[in-house]
């Protein structure tokens, strides 16, 4: 969770609320792929950090399935799309950060993977270094606010 | 929607499951973007139509919101990661075919729209030439059983 941190901080620093991710291949220890939000700079709110490590995961494994033995770290409970990905590709185990109670898909809203339609469903970690990557992001979205009253005084 | 299936089809063609999708300016009529399932090709589930037409569509917008008269057009419901990809965008009105029970997420499973995490609702048109919908991808299953079944007869 220390790298996907790493990866939330290196999005806060690009103006990207910060959430990083990484998938991780459970037997050798080696991260497949790492990514953090990316929807600010490509100007498209699909590109959340799973959405990104799973695709460059995809190319890199060249298969999009069979990811029996891969684990995915997340600085922020998953949305309902990104969960959704994470059963298509069959994913290990889940481990993610802070809870979201607004956006989440795992435990909050439609709670996906509880879901009739769902046909994998990983097992999942939540609130594993959970202090800091709600600190980052509460950061973030203060510092925003404070930016934002800033411009409205001028 | 005929464009849709004329989608559909090309994907089957390259044996992939055949859904079209497409997203129409509503004020101007013009396609916007225009995609069939490539999850075959980039061996990546997620690379649904829908998520494909999203994705083509914000680079060429420039812009990932604000799509209020943005319509998208799909031979088959979308699964909870398309329709929450489609609530991000806020796309004004969702007119798909065939309904996918097994897989579904606006009438079916999590019922993405409906759940207190979803900030945008689109106009929902379901059935729209249901029958041409689900009969291409019934077509395109059968074949594929009587190849499977072929291959093992051997």
């Amino acid at each position: 969770m220390q790298e996907a941190l790493k990866m939330a901080s290196f999005a806060s620093s690009k103006g990207e609320v910060p959430v990083g991710a990484l998938i991780v291949d459970s037997q050798s220890g080696k991260i497949i792929s790492q990514a953090s939000n990316e929807m600010e700079e490509r100007r498209d709110p699909t590109q959340h950090a799973e959405m990104i490590v799973i695709q460059k995961a995809c190319k890199l494994l060249g298969s999009g399935r069979f990811w029996d033995k891969m684990d995915l770290y997340v600085t922020l409970e998953p949305c309902p799309m990104c969960a959704q990905a994470l059963s298509f590709v069959r994913i290990r185990r889940l481990y993610f950060g802070a809870y979201d109670p607004k956006g989440g898909g795992v435990e909050h809203g439609p709670r996906i993977f509880e879901s009739s339609s769902c046909h994998h469903r990983p097992e999942i970690y939540g609130g594993i270094e959970e202090s800091a990557c709600a600190h980052i992001l509460k950061d973030f979205f203060e510092r925003l606010r404070g930016l934002k009253s800033h411009e409205t005084s001028l």
